[in-house]
């Protein structure tokens, strides 16, 4: 029996750290903030951070850390970004070379740590209130797509928003439209809906990332700014090193999802 | 020169009450709530209270006088409104017998005054907001619908929402939605957006109410709940006497619009 109870986000992290959790984490920690990752060397880092201040639909910031500092206060009691995520992807020159679950042996001195929002966050909220959340339903990855809106560019960061999309009817679009804009740190409100094509979506059958889902007869598309346009935009510029998590392994953090609420 | 300066709101009061006032009053004192009226007899007021308490996107009630009593201290200072609106519709047995510009000669003292939220309020945070309202726009009134939505029944009133429509595109019809989501007393959220045919609605071009306006190739159409509502169901019921603002004849309130916001 430990003498201080941990809390089930900081336990997350430590089984992450000591390699008895390499798995997902999408049902770790229920209710708290979890966060989607990229290491850039300090060369790249300002550009980048530009970049995420000018797309914060895109790109919600969550905590930025100093260079070759592997810790993140704002997020949590004793985080060591190199060990805490359950799996990494490093990337080299664009290249993926590898998977691991810690990166310690890898650090470097000039690695800036972005943690960006994510959409389990709004899709706890939109559950909670009564809305359908498809891909949750059907067991599957959210559908994503590359859209035609560009986002803004920083440096040499640019390239088009990707969306997630999640089917509903327009009475419950209404609702989640209400419901996700309270929270802007993890991607706010939608930034469309109804006719893909208005976004360069050319099938909505045919998602980029993810998973296709059911649409119902009586059902509209609904679509919120997505995690991965960062992650995109970053592999487009082929930065000679890069850490991300890998898809699904995020960083649960000990922030409350329903405290990120703006009102 | 007066020794006190009335407010603009409270000067319109008194220009209907003098009869110096006796048109529309949508261009008077700006940045005040203004409210529709519907004055009963006390044996209905209370089916019509419970009606509007049921009811509160269509019938959102700003305040509810005592019976007999013209004054409405909630709304503002010295109101009478046997007097201070600029033109009152009267009915009997649901057919209208005149339009006079005071009711203080027809007075009872088991009359109950109704003042519900207008969409003036959310329209002037709409503007604001950089949103496009296209009747105004178009100088016309604006565009309303009889739909399939049903209110919910309080004793002898009952009948299908009235809605009202902007036309706009669909980010805008994002930023509507989050912008009026914080008017409920006004209305609020809207109800719907896109196919018209899902409330019931036959003809977008064809309004039951108000005057047709246009819609761009790239709009939807924007449905919110009408003030246009009690009155068509104060109508079907055909009281035995009931007064009515005149349409577009409002109380001007000393309430503010901005100060409506729930957040």
């Amino acid at each position: 029996m430990p003498f201080i109870a941990l809390s089930d986000a900081h336990q997350a992290r430590l089984d992450a750290r000591s390699g008895r959790v390499t798995g997902p984490t999408a049902n770790l920690a229920p209710g708290h903030v979890q966060a989607n990752l990229a290491i850039l060397p300090a060369a790249l880092a300002d550009d980048f951070l530009r970049f995420c201040q000018r797309n914060p639909k895109s790109c919600p910031l969550l905590a930025v850390s100093e260079p070759g500092n592997p810790s993140l206060n704002e997020l949590g009691v004793d985080i060591d970004i190199r060990s805490d995520i359950p799996r990494y992807r490093v990337w080299h020159d664009g290249v993926l070379v590898d998977e691991p679950t810690d990166v310690r042996d890898i650090w470097r001195d000039d690695l800036v740590s972005f943690l960006i929002g994510c959409s389990f966050s709004f899709e706890e909220a939109m559950l909670d209130n009564g809305l359908p959340v498809r891909h949750i339903e059907q067991g599957r990855n959210v559908p994503m797509y590359r859209t035609n809106v560009p986002t803004v560019p920083a440096g040499v960061f640019s390239g088009p928003m990707v969306v997630s999309m999640r089917p509903m009817k327009v009475a419950e679009a209404i609702r989640a439209i209400q419901v996700t804009s309270r929270f802007p740190s993890v991607h706010g409100a939608p930034v469309h809906f109804g006719d893909p094509s208005q976004i360069g979506i050319a099938d909505i059958h045919k998602p980029e990332y993810g998973d296709a889902v059911d649409i119902g007869e009586d059902e509209i598309p609904v679509f919120w700014a997505c995690g991965v346009t960062p992650q995109s935009v970053v592999a487009s510029v082929r930065p000679e090193f890069c850490i991300t998590h890998a898809p699904g392994h995020m960083l649960v953090t000990d922030l409350v999802n329903s405290r990120l609420a703006a009102f």
